[in-house]
């Protein structure tokens, strides 16, 4: 064991340049115009797990193709097997000009690489391949054997994977997926994800008149679709942030009074999140900690709103149409169909007849929760605090990865959540980085976890 | 006069050739890329103006440089002296796909012309242009003196043309000033508008977080300034186009049983009105007809509504503002600035303190109210009837045309609006345009016109 990690630390200059590699690509799958961006990713990706030593295919889908790696040799009836999950799109870049460097140019800075895909998710599933590569590589014996799935529609719903994994059971059935694409609250405190919120998205459209109206000629007649859209969506939420839609907590567990007291463990002051959100005041509902209230409550929030003219100046019309796009963190047990159907209910009683209603449904995420008692967790925790050298703790995260109820659909095994991700990473936001230390730490957790996991 | 007619008439075909020179011009006051275009736009103007014999000046300001065209050898004080105004800036044409042909390539069909800026308002004070020229071409006598003030900052408030008219008082005190920059029913029904609404422009922005945020790790933890916006818009309308602004209705002087009767002379079908704007219901304060809420009653309109991701697909971000572009359209006697401090007394009595709000102001006009029983008035009706070869019909009318306020402030004349734009000219929408039998008519009214007016 000792040279694996030997070599991990050997070899970290060559790894940290080949995540900048590896950032350099604009795998944005939100927009078509990066479809081939996302291809030569792939194939880069490819490239890299052959040079490791996994005997690597592209599958194409219907959308992005799949980077399946297997170890070599796979003798799944004698030994246990694990898949290990990652993608390599990622969320657009906009706005650009919030970016302190070009956003796909990688940049590093004090300990820390910036770039868009960086901690979510290129730079934490690439720790996990460099260990793998430190077994093959020094001759070191894996006591289990690993398929990689790694795929390129994470950020736009995983499209295509559940029916992939449907098609593969056989091919991937295993005994657990790990999974790095979460959080860990610092360097000093490891953590197990034991539960993950799901979502739903929906995109509402309020048409009005056929075209852009003069607002002096007409206003005053026609109903305006942005006031319209307005009203409809101040309805949705109350003014403490619990969401006003008829049925929506109908099916939320509440926490237990263990729960509440773990994730009273996690660190965490108002004042100083203020302070790092830039925000005048915290937000939330009554009667729960922010810690519970980012991690283990349902939310609505509007992602995007968009109707009339932007540009500079003033320009006096009544728009023809105005559009919003929505997403709901739900939490167990609450599930994504039945809310949808909720929010679309409400919505179409709630529109004015003076508007047309258009609304589209997008992606959507089941919860996650699993019991963080059973021996694989407990496994974890050991590789964690052997890597990290501290005590790991257990939390909840706000976050969603929808495909965890997949692997569980499909493949019948529960997910490890070992996220390296820390607090001010920004994913999804201008300025992206992920820590190098997090990176060389992860490896070595990489590392530390397939002789625990296989034993347990 | 017969050869003034005769003349409008002989040269039909190039007066619509030079207007469709003039269009060409993306004259887009509101957008500063444009500034050399408009400086473009005002010169070709004065090299037209030259041409018809009148002596021209080209009149810097810190915005856009205004035209000054006047008849030769001004006799004031033997002559009444006549102002007419216009401008040569035009809306944004945005959105540039909605229209069937360029905004800036003028396309005659069927006896129309389409181009931005056609109707609103270089068409309009072309008409007039070309009127004088036809007494000047003939060697009629014009029995007045004539000033044409033509603009380049209409559509974004008119900043420079106030402080242009005091400086300039002496040389432009007058009897009375005609502006054509609005509309009439049909060609059937022309008509003197005695009324406008005025206008205020407030821009509200939210600020939340200091970027944007993922809605997983922080959602629930802080406001959404999207949401938190939608709220606000929300309160300041009811569900009826009542604006719920304390102290908003308090100025507007009641419509007397007179006016609704003669207001209510104006064709309407609230049906074909539906089908022309396509909307799926018309809209608007109880116990006002349509025609009365769209010219005579206050308005609130959304004309832009901006925050977080716009682009295609979804992106799970809490956003780090948001913002909405508001106008209040006005009513006698209501006063922009104390509307301006009711709306923004409201809306920081209203917002929450989990987001940081900016109100920026726009530009403001005060509504317009002339008696249509003066001299002047009955003169226009009169050149209205030879004109069009019609009864005229008296209206009110909903857009703001804010500088005949200055006209009456700082000249102490008040405005005769005779506008040519018919309801389905799009002015400020996409495909605007404007009938060429508008445009010959309003070249006869024109010629009408100032034989009337004199006398009057």
């Amino acid at each position: 064991m000792q040279s694996v990690l030997d070599y991990l630390k050997q070899n970290e200059t060559r790894f940290i340049r080949e995540l900048c590699d590896y950032l350099r690509f604009p795998s944005v799958s939100a927009q078509s115009k990066h479809k081939d961006d996302l291809a030569a990713c792939a194939d880069w990706l490819v490239k890299r797990c052959r040079e490791i030593g996994l005997e690597t295919k592209l599958c194409p889908t219907e959308g992005n193709p799949i980077v399946v790696a297997k170890t070599p040799r796979h003798r799944s009836a004698n030994r246990p097997h694990f898949l290990v999950y990652g993608h390599y799109d990622v969320q657009p870049a906009e706005p650009f000009e919030l970016w302190n460097s070009p956003p796909f140019e990688p940049r590093i800075d004090k300990g820390r690489v910036y770039a868009r895909g960086a901690v979510d998710n290129k730079g934490q599933h690439l720790a996990h391949l460099n260990a793998v590569e430190a077994f093959l590589k020094t001759g070191t014996d894996l006591p289990c054997d690993l398929t990689f799935v790694i795929e390129g529609e994470e950020e736009v719903g995983s499209t295509s994977l559940g029916g992939f994994l449907k098609k593969n059971v056989k091919d991937l059935r295993c005994d657990g997926v790990v999974i790095s694409d979460n959080g860990l609250p610092s360097l000093d405190l490891p953590a197990l994800t034991y539960a993950l919120r799901g979502i739903v998205a929906v995109e509402v459209v309020l048409h009005g008149p056929s075209r852009d109206l003069h607002s002096g000629i007409f206003g005053g007649a026609v109903d305006n679709p942005a006031m319209a859209l307005c009203r409809l969506l101040a309805q949705l939420r109350d003014d403490k942030g619990r969401v006003a839609i008829p049925g929506f907590y109908d099916d939320v567990v509440p926490l237990s009074a263990y729960e509440r007291k773990q994730l009273a463990r996690l660190p965490h002051r108002d004042r100083e999140m203020c302070k790092f959100l830039g925000v005048p005041k915290l937000f939330g509902e009554r009667n729960y900690t922010t810690t519970e209230r980012r991690s283990a409550r349902p939310t609505i929030e509007i992602n995007g709103l968009t109707g009339g003219y932007q540009g500079e100046g003033s320009k006096t019309i009544i728009p023809a149409w105005a559009r919003a796009k929505l997403t709901f963190r739900l939490v167990p047990n609450q599930k994504p169909d039945k809310i949808r159907a909720a929010v679309r209910r409400h919505l179409q009683r709630l529109c004015p007849p003076t508007v047309r209603m258009e609304i589209e449904s997008g992606h959507g995420g089941e919860p996650y929760l699993v019991s963080p008692e059973g021996a694989q967790a407990q496994a974890a925790m050991r590789a964690l605090k052997r890597s990290f050298g501290r005590d790991p703790i257990l939390i909840r995260e706000g976050g969603s990865i929808p495909i965890v109820n997949e692997f569980k659909r499909y493949l019948g095994a529960d997910t490890l959540l070992l996220g390296l991700a820390l607090p001010d990473d920004n994913p999804h936001s201008p300025n992206e980085k992920f820590d190098l230390a997090c990176y060389t730490t992860g490896m070595r957790m990489g590392a530390c976890l397939w002789p625990e996991l296989s034993k347990a």
